[in-house]
Formats: structure tokens, C-alpha cells, sequence
């Protein structure tokens, strides 16, 4: 895919003045926004060239032969035993927290910093979200958090494995065998990512992951779960097939809780995933060097950081996001930046802003001091295949400048915009 | 899409004694199995065309050029204000469900002669199904039985409008209007077919309609809701994209129980049912055709039918399935003559049986004569592109066979055969 390189505006460049910020009625620093998103597509022909060939085996949804050659390779990069393609990622976790949920209500723990789609699924899955804090560094649940919120209603964990750490997996299956609860966890952002020295993928009963266009691997839309549990792979594969009674598997003879759906992923979807695959990667090596180059900028300037991919010495990672972190040494906040940024063209959000048990419709209020803390300060900035150093280098020059300015900036913005 | 049109095996044309047939042994009719779905495809690079034309534009999904030309023309089909396309029609229903549920418990009336997939989708609502028996010429929802039905658990009534008719729609929105509760319909066997002149799509206050490859149209997988209703058609677009706060439309104040998910359609199978669109017309064509050659030849066989499309002299119909009723007088049982079909090569099954008040997990069981009647005598005949009219000879003549040897294959089938 070739890419959008809006050229930047002229004049542009620098701001001398905070009249000159965008925001302020000055011209943005990108006329093409830049994204939050991996974005990556392989060639259009080798994409077609498969698409043509499923087209040819008459076999395009239902298992093609694209699907079963995707799941056989992803199994094969996590590790693991089996590897069950899913219509998307959310439709994974539906399907994990009902099968665990066992037909009951109850609960499933999660953690509060993290993305706003969870708690929906919990409550397609019939359940409700209990939500716990998160470890300041890993911003994974902490498992002392988890331990405390286990009760009765517990019917399973939903670990989440963020881009810049997998979290303390061993702390969380620890506290859930000691339980006696399921723990699975949303890997979306860890594909590429290795956890003691072994790619993510076989953590807990399961882990699920993401095949959308803005993930590491692009399959247009799609996903994934991984397991090695046997039985909850045929569970899982009857229940993406509407749960037919003639397809129900020799050991589901417990499953009547198991409700049915079409999750099936399609050949079409399979085909880009397949090429995708291929420019892994690379993909990883242009997002190491995005990252990098955002830290050499960030860190010259006072109040701002890029958060770090912890243990990237021993262990692999992927370097998919880049978050900000800004202190209130700054001297604006975090939305007045984000307010900055957007108007020069970032197509940029808070990160897990606000979290998760602040959402309406709010039951009683937990107390959640360092997910608090984590969701006011934190942004991501423009990652992914639009975005090309010399994009990095003038955030980099922009952020200095923000900086420089920041209080005469954040003193406008009061009197003058109201940050949604 | 070429036709896999595999010879019928040499020698296997007639059969000449029961011990001819392949589930006694004998060779098979058809060596590549005769499916029940359309299988219509459009010409590959017209598609591929669109693919590519969906790569320039580098929106692939989220509401690309495609999807919203197919929204457009598909409202314009249904002649509707709305038309929202979703991933599949499975997650249409779940949707509409969902948002008439309120987010209280409560029941989903339905007719139990209908697809299996529906008590499903109530369960993934946070509903229970309600059966009601149906009218035994339309097949549809008895409004009776509907009246008879709605209590105070009752949050929506979901209307099946089948192929051969779409039921008593009028006598229906009145007992929904009359008892406050809104009533929807599964409408996936029904495009191109009328109500009064009309298409099907604007009544009550939805439709959800599939686009699965094997239905009329051809977008891989997909479907899309049809609705009249603004407030309606904007809770669903907010609804299929995660229900983000953001998006949320200004009419929804009192929509915190609406649930959101991943449910977006894309430009793949946009571009797929646009090229199909235009083959719609040749579709039903060809659909008729078939129709009718299974009519002329089954009216000569002694207790079997083919089911009527009813009011075709006044009505559009589309053809699309055909449905086979094996009488008492036939000699045989519907379960046998299924079991001597599939060992040809005909890849069919029971038409909506078991009902599904009939599945388990069993609970009070509700009397429903009309569709215990039906679901134990109609089967559906192999339909679609992949048939063709020397198909439907053959199958008319092992018909026949079976007709005058009914009641020895009866006996031998008791004998050695544990129908499943």
C-alpha cells in the first residue's frame, strides 16, 4: 500500500509564536492527519493473487484452506497447540467469558486501565465487570488487586497484556489457580511480544488477538485465540459456528451453557493476514526504529517522556504504540497537549482515558489510585507506517516548543477552549 | 465463479432396484455434492476491480466508499430510509435485541419454526426465547399465538419472514402495536421479495437480512438492518462500533443500556455484494426456473410436493429455496427419504427441525401443533448456482424411484439404519 505522505505544510515547519500553533488559528503541522494505528499492508498483487486462488478452491468462509494455513501458522508462531480465527477480537473475548461464565450470572475481574470495549463484552456474555487496579510500571492487573476482588460471582480473569509489557502472568495464574478460577488474557497488542523468553500465546486458557488493519498484523478486520487446552479449542470452533447440535464436540457433553454465534473468520480476511505475516518483521524493525527515535526527541525535554518497553533487553517486543507521559512539570496537562496535537494534524487519543470504571453508567465508584493516576497523564503519539522520521523529528521540535511555552499555552486554553 | 459441475457418475442415471441406491451401496448420483445455499458469485475481476479501487481509496474498513454506496443502494432496493450494514446477520438480530431489551431481563417472542440460530442470539441479549407456534401456510408468526404470548416479560417480537411467504406482517404489527412492544423481523430470506406491492424491509421497525454467500446476495459474509426509523438506524451505527461515548448520537440520552460491539462491515465484502447487486435480477431468474422444473417433475410423484411460493401471481418472490413436503401417503418418512438424498450426493438437510422449542437445553415444553406438524415432514432440495436443470431431472427420476419402492426402503432403513 503506497502511503499518504501529505507533504507538510509550508511554513509550517516551526512555531515561533504560540499564535502560530494550530489551535490558535496558525497552519497545522500535517495537512494529512497521522495516526494511531500500525496500518501496514502488503503488496496489493500478492494479496490478490491468494484472494484469487480461494476464488479457485470455491471455498471462501467456513474453514477455507486460507484459514486453516493461518491458524496452523499463528499456532505455530505463539507456540501453541491450536490457534481458532475469530470474525474479531471482541467477538473472542464474548465467547471466552461466556463459555467461563457458565451459563450463571457473575462477574468477570478486569483490569480498569484498559480498553473501553471490555466491560461491553463482559455484559454480551451476560456478566458483569469488576474492576481492579493495575501495576504502575507493567499497567497489567496487579495480582494482589485481583487476589481482594475474587469472590463468589467470580467466573473468570481477563488478564490484558499492553503493548509495553506483558504484565506479571505468573503473579495472575498464580492467584487464579489458587482460586480455582479461569484466567485468560487480550493479547491484542502482544503479537511479537515474548514473556521469559517464549512468544506470548500460551499464558492462562487462553489469550486473544487482533487482526485489525491497525494492529501489528493486518487482516483487514479478524482475530484470534490461542490456547493449549484442547477442549476449549472445540468448544470454542462450535461455538463460532452457531453452536450447530450436529457439529457439538465428543467432550462439550457439560456445554448447554455455550451459546452459539457466527464468528467464523473468511478466506478474504485469512489472505491478508497471510501476507501480512510475511512483513512481520520488518514491521517490527520500523516500529523499533519510530520508537527509538521518539525517545532520543522526548528526551530533551523537560516534563515529557516516552513511556519505555520494559525488559527490551531480554525480551522481544514490538514496539506497536508510543505513549506520552506528562508530568506535571510540564506546565499544561496532558489534555491541553492533546488538545495541541490534535490540531496539527495527530489523529491521536488519550490512553485508556477515561478508565473503565469511571464510564457511565457508574455503579459504586472503586477506589483505583494508580489507574487514576496512570489514565490523567498518558497519550499516544502517531505510530505506524504513516508516519516516517521526519514526521517524529518535528513532533520532536513542536513538543519542545509546547514545552517552552507551556504556560502561557495552558493559560489561553483555560480562558479560551473548553477541552471536551 | 465457474461452476464445479462434476459429471454425474457414469451408470449411476437410474436406479433400477433399491440395491442401486448409494445408501444401500450403489453408486452415488452426483460425485460433487448438490448444495442448498445460492453460491451465486459475481466475475472475479470485477470484484478484484472494486478491491483494488477500495486500496486506493485506503479506507478499508469503518465505513469505506463501498459500504456506504452499498447502504445507499440497498436502502434504494428496500425503498427505506436506513439500511446499516452489520458482519453478519446473526449480530443484526443480537443488536436490534439488544436495544428493545432495555437491559432488563426479559423474553424475545419468536416463532419455533424457524432458524436455529435465534434463541442463540435472545441468549447473547440477555433474553430468553419465547416460542409461539406459526400460521402452517405462510409459516409465519400466528398473531394469535403472538397475542396469546405477550406478557409482562416481554420486550420484543421478532417476525420471520420465510422464503416461500413473509407472513401475516399486518396482523402482527398490530398486535405489537396494540400491546406497546416493538417487533422486528428476520428478514434473511427475503430480499426480492414484496409485501403489498412493496418490498420487504420497511416493516415494523426493522428487518435484518443476510448476505452470507450462500443467500441471494453475495458478500462473503455480512448483512445489513433496514429500518425506517432515524433514532433506530443511528442507536445501530453507534451500536456495531463499540458504542464509543464519543460517537454517541444526541437522540440517545436514554440509551446506557445499548451494548456495543465490533460489528462493522468492510470494504471486501462491500465490494463483493455491490458486484452481486447488479446480478440480482438473474439470480431470481435462474432461481424460478429451477422452482418450477422441481414442480413439474414432483407433481407427478405420489405424496411429495414442492411447497408453493405463495401470491407469486401478485407478488414478487424470490425462489431462492425449495422445499419438499413428504406426506404419510409417500411409504416412507422424511428422515428416510433424507438419508437415501444425502448418500447421492445431495448435501440437504430437514427444513427447521427439530424445532426449536424442541432443543435442548429443554425447558417447560410449550404445545405448538403446526410446527410440530411441520418440522417432521418438509426437507429442502439441493438449490442454488450449482444445480442445474439435468440435475433436477435426475432427482425427480430417483424420486420417482423412491416413490414406487417406498415402502421396501422403509422396511430395510428400519431394519439396518439408525437414522440419526
Amino acid at each position: 500500500m503506497a502511503r499518504i505522505r501529505g507533504a507538510p505544510c509550508p511554513g509550517a515547519a516551526m512555531k515561533r509564536d504560540i499564535d502560530d500553533l494550530a489551535l490558535f488559528g496558525g497552519e497545522p503541522l500535517f495537512a494529512e492527519p497521522r495516526p494511531i494505528g500500525q496500518l501496514d499492508s502488503p503488496d496489493l498483487d500478492d494479496y490478490l493473487a491468494l484472494v484469487r486462488k480461494a476464488f479457485a478452491n470455491r471455498h471462501l468462509t467456513n474453514g477455507g484452506q486460507l484459514v486453516q494455513a493461518l491458524e496452523e501458522r499463528l499456532a505455530g508462531e505463539h507456540q501453541v497447540r491450536h490457534c481458532v480465527s475469530v470474525a474479531n477480537a471482541g467477538l473472542g473475548l464474548m465467547m471466552l467469558m461466556q463459555i467461563f461464565g457458565g451459563g450463571r450470572p457473575g462477574e468477570v475481574v478486569m483490569p480498569a486501565f484498559s480498553y473501553r470495549g471490555l466491560p461491553h463484552f463482559a455484559r454480551w456474555a451476560g456478566l458483569e465487570p469488576r474492576y481492579c487496579d493495575v501495576d504502575p510500571a507493567t499497567h497489567g492487573l496487579d495480582p494482589r488487586a485481583v487476589a481482594a476482588a475474587i469472590g463468589p460471582a467470580t467466573t473468570s480473569i481477563l488478564g490484558v497484556c499492553n503493548a509495553n509489557s506483558p504484565g506479571d502472568i505468573d503473579g495472575l495464574c498464580e492467584v487464579a489457580g489458587q482460586a480455582g478460577i479461569p484466567i485468560f488474557f487480550d493479547s491484542v497488542y502482544a503479537l511479537g511480544s515474548t514473556y521469559q523468553g517464549r512468544p506470548l500465546g500460551g499464558s492462562g486458557r487462553a489469550e486473544v488477538f487482533s487482526i485489525h488493519a491497525t494492529k501489528l498484523l493486518n487482516g483487514f478486520e479478524g482475530g484470534y485465540v490461542t490456547t493449549n487446552d484442547d477442549g476449549l479449542a472445540d468448544l470454542l470452533r462450535w461455538q463460532r459456528n452457531f453452536s450447530l447440535p450436529a457439529l457439538r464436540p465428543p467432550g462439550a457433553a457439560d456445554a448447554d451453557h455455550v451459546i452459539g454465534l457466527n464468528a467464523k473468520l473468511n478466506e478474504l480476511h485469512a489472505a491478508m493476514a497471510l501476507c501480512s505475516l510475511e512483513r512481520l518483521d520488518g514491521v517490527i524493525d520500523r516500529n523499533r526504529r519510530r520508537y527509538k527515535a521518539y525517545r532520543e526527541h522526548c528526551v530533551r525535554i523537560p516534563g515529557v517522556s516516552v513511556l519505555p518497553y520494559l525488559d527490551d533487553h531480554a525480551e522481544r517486543r514490538n514496539y506497536q504504540i508510543v505513549i506520552l507521559d506528562i508530568a506535571d512539570a510540564f506546565g499544561c496537562t496532558r489534555d491541553h497537549l492533546l488538545a495541541v496535537l490534535r490540531a496539527e494534524g495527530c489523529a491521536i487519543g488519550p490512553y485508556y482515558s477515561p478508565p473503565l470504571h469511571r464510564w457511565a453508567p457508574a455503579r459504586e465508584l472503586p477506589d483505583l489510585p494508580v489507574t487514576d493516576h496512570l489514565a490523567g497523564r498518558l497519550l499516544q503519539l502517531p505510530v505506524g507506517e504513516m508516519v516516517d522520521h521526519r514526521d517524529i523529528e518535528r513532533l520532536g521540535e513542536l513538543l519542545a516548543f509546547v514545552a517552552g511555552n507551556a504556560e502561557r499555552i495552558a493559560a489561553r486554553l483555560t480562558k479560551e477552549i473548553a477541552i471536551p
